[in-house]
């Protein structure tokens, strides 16, 4: 219950995800990591999409580089939210590649897409989506917050 | 309670935003329409932004052309997930300065950035997080899924 | 057998891709139209693309636009050429999405893609692959570019 | 009196910001540093943007990257002339995201925006701009564009 | 004293670089319109800039399109602020070759560049520079935001 | 018989067009492989394109960068299916060029394009195309999918 | 001698080279007007290019849209200068691929490229080239500035 | 007679511009190198462009980057023709500023544009320029275009 499912095309990605579980685990939100590739492991994908909401998660972060169709395809296959992050690869066209295959969704099926190489972002929006519902991670959000705005604070304070 | 919050810049952007409103209503879900400009009225944007996780709001789907930033200002603001339409304005440069003022947002703060014009999918997306803690929602969700599927496969054979 | 199967992600999409469809008739080439939406038929999808290379298709035609998947989508589930034709949709941010997310697909999982709307293109390709075992097809191939060249050579007398 | 206020988004853009400041003190311009983070410090921005001008600011220099908002919510808020200057950081799409963000004001609402990391020429913009009701800072301003000549003309020397 | 030039490279550019002299009309500002081509009269853009300062000009708004080189000339040969107005002209490239052409000046020549075809802000810029030395001024800036306030404020309530 | 033409515009080239070598090596087809210049060996690019079909050739993949005219200039002059690779060359801005130079081919003369450095997909596609009418080289592109299959399970579950 | 060779792909062209045809005619130069196609007619193209220097031709102006290969081609086969035409066509990606295809040629092999759809300056061109050698052409072209002069300067009194 | 005038922004693009200078000397074509800031020595710039063709240059070829002024500045005071090079400076966006600065003059006032950072193929177009009226230079084209198909071939045999 509650469990947040972080999947991603390739291995490689996961130096960008990392960033999205580690949020996740510091806000003690249950989290499972996978690797589902959309063009090489299509019935997994499948399976995963179909599934995921009786499996026991709220929420999927999908982040994929190229010709991202992971996040999509996971919407198209999933009634929970989903969350895309953009992954800059290495032969990506400036990450422009990523971001609209995952931003671009027709009418009926959105994708909730962060920043380019942005999973911390994902992370969070994901324990803001079960904040909706329990209080107790809605609370470390707005800590979470405040924690931000103290780290300015300082800084502005040294610079002076 | 499970209320979401529609705002815009500008009364202007209420033709694209009406798709959002419709398909919240569809889903028998509350939904309460506002004008808040980052810009011309950041007082209503401070004071919307800082309080509508106490008043009632569990998500905000907020639409902005231009350099817009409406959403994430909101998001700054407020502990709930916020959910950013790029419009493409009258002298947008092609709808890319709406989309990439709210999609690249700083770590810390996300915003869900759904396609350019893309009001109907907010509106699909805030059901989802809503349906998260609401069975009744997320078998909407399901329902509308399974809607769209019998469209497409109307038109199919249509086309036959 | 030699069989070119034409889909496209909606209804609306007919009216470009049916440049494809018209040039493999007029090179009498047996031909099946669907409408196949990665993102609202994706068990059509999967069965679609699972299944071609067994029920006699030789080559696929997908055409879709915005953060188009249809196409990536085939290439992932069938050992089939993948032809991939974006297309400038309504919504779509000058037609870049589409091209992007079908052009940019990963090591592994090719689509031939052709240029924005360019269907007819689609179709002639189609040919050409056909051509490649049929000499016959290979012929039409030739006559097509034959009476390409008359067709400018006479216009070009017309301006003189 | 004619004092300039220089603000960024985060310790992070000290680098590029110091040339603003570094001319400014050239000029003999009074200058404040502060870091004001539009998403992290909201009320910290709007304390700012709403008492600069009776705090003895005349122009406030703002720079951020990304989804940049600091320059934009600052001129929401100040009758004040700002200069904002778009910052090219880690997770940029080139630039893009911080020049669209800032250059792309609604009307009634201008920021006055310099080249992508152009902080130099926000600091001669400001001075320009009090140089308007003030000879001295005129003249300086004139005397640094005579040297800027002196320097090519000198380089054009050299090179034969 | 206290004079805004405004000119532009072409008599087409009028109606957008109105929006500019109807400002500074509105706020009793003292304006002098010209057409000052950087590509067909060079000597007229050679001699309105040396001498823009002592001709009693305080600012300088200088629209064009395409490879509009009008702005930063202004800025090469003037002391005085100038502020740049891209222009989205017939044969634009979407409007990117003016922005880009009067954004990104060299460092030490700053052109305040406004919004594609910004020339409302662009008057509004330039009463925001006169009002650092002119109480009177800056007090119908003050005025002028409050009016945009009440504005959103009354369609807000229209909409309710 | 069922040879594939591997073809670039300069050697510098080749580490970009040796993958696609490498996988039809893998999958035991014939490859010729040349260097033809459109802009500086444009009589050998004639010769090559005219006579292709004629000399054993079934498929011609091209590589090029920049203004990138080869595979499109082959398209022009031969009857078979030809495979254009936009190369990102160290003067490309940002490999944009060669992927509109070779994707946005006019009606009537198709290339296939594929990823920006995507030789690998080339050599993949290629294969695919023999495949139509070589139940062999079928069965390999199917096990090559399984094998990237298994490597993507293989690391999934490395990941666990 | 002198004679200026102005080629397009398509007769659909001709309504954008007309105007580099009408400039060439009212400086009294010799123009011939023909219809080569890179794509559709290549041996015309190689027998035009090969062939341009030693009939007569001083200058070849070559417009074309899309992927955009006449004007290159043309510069590969003569050592004669080419001027190339980026022509917005209908398919076109806003034309950034006509720009680019004519603009980024490699080293050895230079296109003079004007700006988009850009056949007035085109003709201008040819005739400044061929006034290097030619000192009643260099004149007409002197003329002709100051027209343009006088023509701004009329409309700048018109508009006082 | 016949000199070429090569002239930059800054002594920083010598790196690029010397291999326009190193062409002409290989051609035995007499040069003049400068540097002449549109934005830093306006007066030099004007002098420079309206009497280079009593001062016996033929083509003028100006390199600049970012808002590159200098070869519009200098086409609009000279009769003669002007190559322009775009060059991908340090804070560039991507090199698009410099292209898009120099590429898209407004009718009457062309530049003769080259790719980015391509000033070996300017002082090949200058060449050819010259070359229309001295058949030595036209000759030496026509050699050096012979020499790259060598060198071409000479890499394809070492290929084989």
């Amino acid at each position: 219950m509650n469990k947040v499912g972080v999947i991603m095309g390739s291995k490689s990605d996961l130096p960008v995800m990392q960033d999205a579980i580690d949020i996740l685990k510091d806000f003690n939100i249950d989290v499972e990591v996978d690797i589902v590739s959309a063009h090489r492991t299509p019935e997994k994908l499948f399976d995963y999409g179909k599934n995921a909401h009786t499996r026991g998660f709220s929420v999927i972060i999908a982040g994929a580089g190229g010709a991202a169709h992971l996040p999509g395809m996971i919407a198209s296959l999933s009634p929970l939210p989903v969350i895309g992050v953009p992954i800059k690869s290495s032969n990506s066209i400036d990450g422009w590649d990523s971001v609209l295959s995952i931003l671009q969704m027709p009418g009926g099926v959105p994708v909730a897409t962060v920043a380019l190489n942005g999973a911390k972002n994902a992370g969070i929006l994901a324990s803001q989506i079960l904040g909706t519902s329990n209080p107790d991670i809605l609370n470390k959000v707005i800590d979470y917050k405040n924690a931000l705005k103290e780290a300015v604070n300082t800084s502005a304070k040294d610079l002076k």
